[in-house]
């Protein structure tokens, strides 16, 4: 383990508390008269250290930069965060983690990226991802269910991301079938649920999420700019994205576990936080189109429309707009 | 267009007839002086081919060689063959087809490999390829429904491979569900569905397909060699490979299309052809096992088996045995 690494693991372990020099140096494996050199490197990459002559040394703050090393203490998950690996620039990270997982990545591998130049969202759609500005990132799951199930991934998702923002802004996130989180009715977050399969068998999903957490107003293309939102704009200052990416893999870890073995409990949590079940609904698909009263989730994700000639119909997804 | 392309092309619309030298010539715009040259071409590839002074030129016999000028004039399909390549070689035609799809291959582009080293059947299991002894071979498909679907892919191919497999050589070829067709109960041909897929819809769907034409039993490696047989052990002689190949791809291309618009006729092929409907059968699974009365296919493809309980479950892939 680098020193680095290794002393930012004991600042989150002592959650704000000094640490003493010689533990410091005892977890470094150096001289206790080694240990400012690590702290004034940690420095340069921007962490404001408290130095003081008894107590040892405390973190105060850290740079808005997403690194492995901040974001990995700050988890206690089974399988989400099995491996973390950020990078400035990506394609997409949802790609990298295709790549990854070829080459046989575990479960659970998480992929940031600071920018992403093809970011992409549902059915090939554009997703802006601007420097640093937000969490732009991609989960490897291998979840043994067959394909027809894959949307259960997408709610259980869906509920993190909606749970996470809420504990972490305290703000009223919401959840918009199929695949946004709003706020005030403005799209915060998305998911992409990809899926390589075979007939009967998932072989491995990629979750890709998208949060605007501290994109300004100029940051949204034009074109999305009346239906975006991010939580800066929303909550009126600026986030911490590393806690905030802790908050959102641990609720997943937590999320995506239950959604395999008691879906109904995800679904119930998502009803809560939806904006969708029992509203007056038009679904609009590639070649068709839905309109309805949304009724439940099914087992499998699926939206359960009844139309007004009584029939229910299962709907996996599409662009939802409620009718008032 | 090459030269022995299209007299190739003119050979099989004439259909086993003579095609006059003059003719030739225009369709290869050259002097009538230069078809001789061409022809003589052609038969140091391996064709035979009879010439007449006065009624021309007349194709005999082809050679053991799978090759895209001699398959794509036998077809008349729409979907299926759009493009055809021929490789000597490959790791996976399943891969060429996928790497092929992201630089924007069309639906219906077919791969032949003559040999595959690392050919593969459902869940990673291996799938020997001896050169030039078999039809391997994979499909582009970009079918417009939902991941759970699926599975009607699967029963299409089964249909159309039973389907040609009966035609071209007079045997009563079965289907052993969920992805084997079966003469004399045991396996000749295979069929593994691969999927990229989103949440609510497949974005293409790459259909591998395997055929044992002319292996001989010391071609089977020995812990299949039991279960595995192949056309010319059957039948006795060996098999035209370049005319099962066009009859393949015409059943598909048929029973794809109407798998998509009307699965239930499919269906009903898949059960007359069928050795698994009305028997009482096991299912082994990764993690399970079921045991029941297989009951009927519903809309998706999906296996339904009436259990001893009287329940009906849905099944969409495993290992069957059929209890007698």
């Amino acid at each position: 383990m680098k020193a680095g690494t290794a002393i930012l693991e004991a600042f989150y372990q002592a959650a704000g508390q000094f640490v003493q020099n010689d533990e410091l140096a005892r977890l470094l494996k150096v001289p206790p008269t080694r240990v400012n050199a690590e702290i004034a490197d940690l420095e340069k990459l921007g962490y404001t250290i408290e130095s003081h002559p008894h107590f040892g040394y405390r973190l105060l703050d850290t740079p808005d930069r997403l690194t492995a090393d901040d974001i990995k203490p700050q988890l206690k998950t089974r399988i989400i965060g099995s491996e973390i690996l950020v990078f400035d620039e990506t394609a997409s990270t949802n790609d990298v983690v295709e790549h990854l997982a070829k080459s046989g990545a575990r479960e659970g591998l998480v992929v940031f990226a600071e920018s992403q130049t093809k970011g992409r969202g549902r059915h090939g759609r554009a997703w802006a991802s601007p420097r640093g500005k937000g969490l732009w990132f991609s989960v490897l799951l291998r979840p043994a269910v067959p394909p027809a199930a894959a949307s259960r991934i997408t709610v259980a998702a869906s509920v993190a991301v909606a749970r996470a923002i809420r504990q972490a802004c305290r703000v009223d996130a919401r959840i918009k079938w199929p695949n946004d989180v709003v706020l005030n009715g403005r799209k915060v977050a998305g998911i992409l649920t990809e899926l390589r399969a075979e007939a009967d068998e998932i072989l491995l999903a990629i979750l890709g999420i998208g949060i605007d957490v501290n994109c300004a107003r100029e940051d949204f293309p034009p074109e999305i700019a009346k239906m975006a939102t991010s939580l800066q704009i929303e909550t009126g200052h600026e986030q911490d994205r590393v806690a905030l990416a802790a908050r959102v893999l641990a609720a997943l870890d937590d999320c995506y576990r239950a959604a395999l073995a008691d879906f109904e409990a995800i679904a119930d949590e998502w009803a809560e936080l939806g904006t969708t079940l029992g509203r007056q609904i038009v679904v609009t698909m590639a070649r068709r189109r839905i309109e309805g009263f949304a009724h439940a989730l099914d087992g499998d994700g699926a939206l359960l429309v009844r139309k007004d000639d009584g029939q229910i119909e299962r709907v996996l997804g599409g662009d939802l707009v409620v009718e008032r």
